[in-house]
């Protein structure tokens, strides 16, 4: 095979390229089944989001209810609701009884944006291709549509609709809260925030990257095993998993940030090299990032082990979150 | 007695006085009562604002904490959880069992707080005599500590410290949902910018600080009732209560901004009229306001009629707010 040059090889173009042909149809079979799935939950969540769901003692504001709106429906990936699906899967939780966690869930993924978003924080004018929620409304329009998508989420999770057992919807609460709080996604948040003044290890930057964007990821993993009653061994292999999946979806999106256009992400990319934040792709370089969330992705999948082909769902998240290009 | 002017009338003067003395005693009772209160309180608020408490799958960051305890101790009347108190002792819910749930009102309290003093907002360097958190942090840091303490409300009501019936944690995490969300206290927010640019009815000024003030104060009153698993007669009447109290705190307030000093109210004053803030008080001027606020203290008082005696807590709490000076 020697007079043959490798790059010459037939068979092993073909293989390469059969390769990239499998990958694309994997992606593309993903990107179908997410999209499905995020129509199916979409017009639940819409529904969440109106004067007959956001009761108090006083009639919700338009204004206000405009701009929770804006900020949460119409363009989200419904990537967390639909972690919390498939992980109530596992346990035989119907779809639909997994939305209300799930959509709790979003809404404070869809609060943490708008208020990241604020020129006191990020300072973004474009998310989801559009002008983010302060742009398009005002500042304090979007830090109150922030507070109450936080607040209201607690409240989808506290009703019947969302889990029959008292239980087990306080243990929904209290995994959405130190998920997203102090500890978690807020605390990653502020982390982020100290980190552009520089000085960050690698290890300061994983714990960052683990409470601002793998807390969330966690949790919604976490809420899927407790709708489904889950085991503690369960629990504990299904948050390897999410832990995985979360550095990986942070790994994926510091490597986007670098090599994808604007157009493709729908918010201003090479941001975080602009503003000096604190990656791990800018401590390690492009190829190691690379290398490293293929055995993240592996690592993901392996605590997968106990539940057999059920977790194929999963499975093909932890892929996606590597492979994604938006 | 026609020879003698009512102003000349020895005994008429010497009923007056001590009616002013009986006020000064009465108030001067309820201020030591409620700061003793406050005392046995806030160690134990305090130990919910630590790494200790401040669980997550990170170690909250030292800074969040600090803006978090910035502005949620040293320095509030903790007024609500006193409601909360008083309210469940109705009910012979012992002081120490309510501590969980009213701190848990505080929290959504001082988060409020924190982000109606942001620059986007309403603009306030001062609170409690001190600078603001975004004065004493910045900014982004005061946004992220009123969002910890929001989220964090949440995961004290879902503790089984709070009460040791899982269904009665997650009413209470509906009712303190509703009161601080779109329907309430938020909505009430968003309303009172919006009535900024003019145009306010005396029914939409009455709506908005129904919303904004009167929201938490009977969603206070109602945690307490809901701890004391309350029949429905008596958790209207106690609503009935918590709407007049909220009603009358906030006339109360309005005239203080125009009658008291900065110094005596440790925030800014006057800043109503400066802003052209809607306030029922510019609305039907300060003699109309002051009548009503005596009308407003009697139905909240005649509201409590079904508990007797055993209400006279919450009956000097009423009348505090109309006699307040700070």
């Amino acid at each position: 095979m020697a007079f043959i040059r490798p790059d010459h090889n037939p068979s092993e173009q073909r293989l390469l390229s059969l390769r990239a042909n499998a990958r694309y149809i994997l992606m593309s079979n993903f990107e179908t089944t997410l999209h499905a799935f995020a129509q199916r939950l979409e017009p639940v969540f819409e529904r969440h989001l109106t004067h007959d769901s956001l009761t108090g003692p006083g009639p919700a504001p338009d204004r206000l209810i405009a701009a929770m709106r804006y900020g949460a429906l119409d363009g989200g990936k419904r990537l967390r609701p639909f972690l919390v699906t498939q992980t109530a899967t596992l346990f035989g939780i119907g779809e639909k009884a997994s939305f209300p966690a799930g959509i709790a869930v979003e809404m404070v993924h869809c609060y943490s944006l708008i208020h990241d978003d604020l020129p006191a924080m990020d300072d973004d004018d474009l998310r989801r291709g559009r002008p983010t929620v302060h742009k398009a409304f005002n500042e304090a329009t979007a830090i109150l549509a922030g507070d109450t998508l936080l607040t209201h989420a607690f409240a989808v999770l506290a009703e019947p609709a969302c889990h029959p057992d008292p239980l087990t919807r306080t243990k929904l609460i209290t995994e959405l809260a130190t998920g997203a709080g102090a500890g978690g996604m807020a605390g990653g948040q502020m982390r982020d925030l100290e980190g552009e003044t520089g000085g960050f290890s690698r290890d300061d930057i994983a714990t960052m990257q683990a409470m601002k964007t793998g807390a969330l990821i966690r949790a919604a993993i976490r809420m899927g095993a407790i709708l489904g009653d889950a085991g503690a061994k369960q629990l504990k292999a299904l948050t390897r998993y999410g832990e995985a999946a979360g550095r990986a979806f942070q790994l994926a999106d510091d490597i986007l940030d670098l090599t994808a256009t604007s157009e493709q992400m729908g918010k201003t990319t090479k941001k975080d090299s602009a503003r000096a934040k604190p990656t791990l792709v800018a401590k390690i370089g492009l190829d190691a990032a690379n290398r490293h969330l293929g055995e993240t992705i592996h690592h993901a999948i392996s605590a997968l082990a106990p539940f057999g082909a059920d977790a194929q769902g999963l499975k093909d998240i932890a892929l996606y979150f590597a492979e994604r290009q938006n």
